[in-house]
């Protein structure tokens, strides 16, 4: 008896089809001579109904088993089904009950959780439709994100999460030590003693790997990072995670337009991805979340974005015919309030602005001749506003040696990032995807903490 | 004019091809009337030639330029080519140097560099033959891990960096706070004051992200990680990092066998994905860095794993006509000499060593009715030991609480992974592999060093 999975079986069994099935049983229903149970492999979001006979040996001390959350394997004959809802169903021929979950004390039962409750039972709570749907999705983000840049000949590069640079300047670090912090050395002078520390100097959590990817696409050409970054940013909102992941590619002989060109692709290769993928758990989103992510999955998918600049953006923002809450006034950022009514209101699709004024945007980012605006572009969709934030780099040593000292940085500590412009340097372009917003995005959950399996949020560190 | 990856013209340009490269200069040969650059773009090994006559506008000026290491963008006609050594040439019709690099003071010039030498410049390494092949192939494995599991139905889950839970007893822990160092608060009685820390208690950096995956198992019966881990181990081998990436399948409904099946389906999957699509590369370690890695990716591609017991292997080394350094006996943990005895001499391919002495194994793996082993499973590859370890978890809630106990862990911090055993229990399995040793092994390098991009070690935490 070959067992399969239950995605599979939903998709392309056949009746008379004898197989086996392994999973959970996620209701349970009692009728005159028979039950039927819905069993789930957490391989799609449907389950399949299985047929118990009361012929079964054992069939009443089985059946007080095969509550919500008991683990399964039956083994029988697939059937079309007469009930509506399903178009196949398993006959049993033999239910083995692997362990029980007490109706009594198991906290998933069938009626509906709050997401608020679903996280404080972090390792039940995949086996929800809800979180369920979300990591299938967020697994064929994932997968489409690698897809595209393999493809391409985009090297995967593993930047380090331990760094001992803190110059970026991207917000607040988390500190690493192998100190006993109860007992912290010191120096002559009262500071720490960081030469027992393992490192020997202070280390932190990355904020990016873009720095390093730089590094390896002035040898690959093109390379990209997909992995943990931190911020230890006292942030208590739907949109922060202190743990995160991140997808920063590096292209070398890249100016921003290609930087626009690769970001605008892949954003569509991930939403035709999943929706060819998952169109399931989609559908439910939609049904269920947020009766908006199809239509927007469609519109990123089937418009080009508009592309303005910044100076451009502001105009139109000053004519807009809205009360904002924050200023609009040249030199100021955008709020999400500005980027929403970009993108929804006035373009109604997604829109790329570019060229923001220098004194807003990072050191690296390159300096136009107007020596006032930077070569960014932030991506900001319908929904969500900014979900891409990119730049042609400042390849000019001179340039970046300017910038460096403008921002207070020190440029000793950035050495190895100077020398890539001292060595062979060429023109080259990033762009930085939060991949946790963008599940969000997609999915239209409401709090980023249920689209990361355990979210590490102020004062919460759970499982 | 399009611009072309240097790897694919290599492999399928035609004379009278028009096209443009954009690369580095790795060297020139000026010969009368005419000079040769050899032009690299990270996307092969091997070099495009370029032929530069001296009609071209500005000839003695841009060869001045082009130096080992200068960026360049030539656009040209491809040619037959009339020397040895390549198929096909380019003849340049424009050259355009991007960046220079003064042949004084770049330290990659054409002579040999030591691999000590090459890691006090991480951020140009990567612009050598050798580091260039071993990222390639570091990239090639980690697309081989994805593309296995995607297609068996696999979710990548991400597992959290940052872990409350200090009990893997997997060695000694990296420390993560947002507390200022120089100024830990205290508690009354002179403890830290965690509850002013970021998550309000004592967090680390994780060792494994085992525990988790299996609460994702428990929902998508096969999920596997792929991430960052980390030890704060004072090992300064060459077979140690403090930050290395681990992949971590977890499979429901499975047991020691479907985990030893396969574990050698992935590493045979792996080691047949990089031979064929980077065959020049593999050749070239073969070739300059160790001259068995080819025969040992074919020994692991065509035999099939042997497979012993622990208690067996015991024998056969307390039989064996050679000194080990370390003692055999049965209850002591096979050393690296005892391990490669058995791969290399006597069986001369892996081994699948089984069910070892419970008290030199963790607690979650499942004991065996001679309560005296447990099923562990270690896979010993010829020349580098074990590259595999894992086990069928241990899935009764009794058996399992009381070996928490026995190791004298914290049932109370482990509630959520007992509850895995409260609520639908199932015989699952799984192993981890680690990412760097498994690249070291297939290229042969003789230092972890140097196959992670950035690598963290005592004392050494640059760029």
């Amino acid at each position: 008896m070959v067992n399969r999975r239950i995605a599979e079986i939903l998709r392309s069994g056949q009746p008379d089809e004898s197989l086996g099935i392994q999973g959970w049983v996620r209701t349970k229903r009692e009728s005159k001579g028979f039950a039927f149970i819905e069993v789930n492999d957490g391989s799609s979001l449907a389950n399949l109904q299985v047929v118990i006979n009361q012929d079964l040996p054992d069939y009443e001390a089985i059946l007080k088993k095969l509550n919500t959350g008991a683990a399964v394997e039956v083994t029988g004959v697939l059937l079309a089904s007469l009930g509506k809802g399903q178009r196949i169903e398993l006959k049993a021929e033999t239910v083995k009950v692997y362990g029980e979950a007490d109706p009594e004390v198991y906290p998933l039962q069938k009626k509906r959780h709050s997401f608020e409750f679903l996280r404080t039972i972090g390792h039940l709570r995949s086996r929800t439709n809800s979180l369920g749907a979300v990591f299938r999705v967020r697994n064929a983000c994932s997968a489409a994100i690698h897809q595209f840049f393999q493809e391409r000949g985009f090297l995967w590069v593993h930047t380090p999460i331990i760094t001992a640079s803190d110059c970026e300047g991207a917000g607040e670090l988390f500190s690493v030590t192998s100190l006993d912090l109860k007992n912290i050395p010191r120096t002559e002078n009262q500071g720490v003693d960081y030469t027992q520390d393992f490192f020997g100097k202070p280390t932190y959590l990355t904020v990016s790997g873009q720095l390093e990817a730089e590094v390896m696409a002035m040898a690959f050409s093109n390379v990209y990072t997909f992995g943990p970054t931190f911020r230890a940013e006292n942030s208590n909102t739907s949109r922060h995670l202190a743990e995160f992941w991140m997808v920063e590619p590096e292209m070398a002989f890249c100016d921003l337009e290609g930087d626009m060109d690769l970001a605008e692709a892949f954003l569509k290769h991930i939403f035709k991805h999943v929706l060819e993928t998952c169109p399931e758990d989609m559908e439910f989103f939609n049904q269920r979340i947020d009766n908006s992510v199809l239509a927007t999955a469609e519109n990123i998918i089937n418009n080009q974005f508009e592309r303005l600049t910044y100076t451009d953006a502001i105009k139109l923002l000053e004519k807009a015919d809205v009360k904002f809450e924050y200023p609009v006034s040249w030199g100021l950022d955008l709020q999400s309030e500005h980027e929403r009514y970009l993108a929804e209101q006035l373009f109604k699709k997604p829109a790329i602005v570019t060229d923001y004024p220098a004194q807003i945007k990072a050191f690296y980012m390159r300096l136009n001749d107007d020596e006032k605006t930077v070569r960014a572009m932030d991506i900001l969709a319908p929904k969500i506003g900014e979900i891409v934030g990119g730049s042609q780099r400042e390849e000019r040593l001179e340039v970046l040696e300017r910038r460096v000292q403008a921002q207070g940085l020190n440029p000793e500590e950035l050495w190895w990032y100077l020398d890539l412009r001292r060595y062979g340097t060429v023109p080259h372009a990033g762009f930085g995807l939060g991949f946790e917003r963008l599940v969000q995005f997609m999915t239209g959950m409401a709090n980023i903490r249920d689209v990361i399996p355990f979210p590490r949020t102020p004062q919460s560190a759970e499982f």
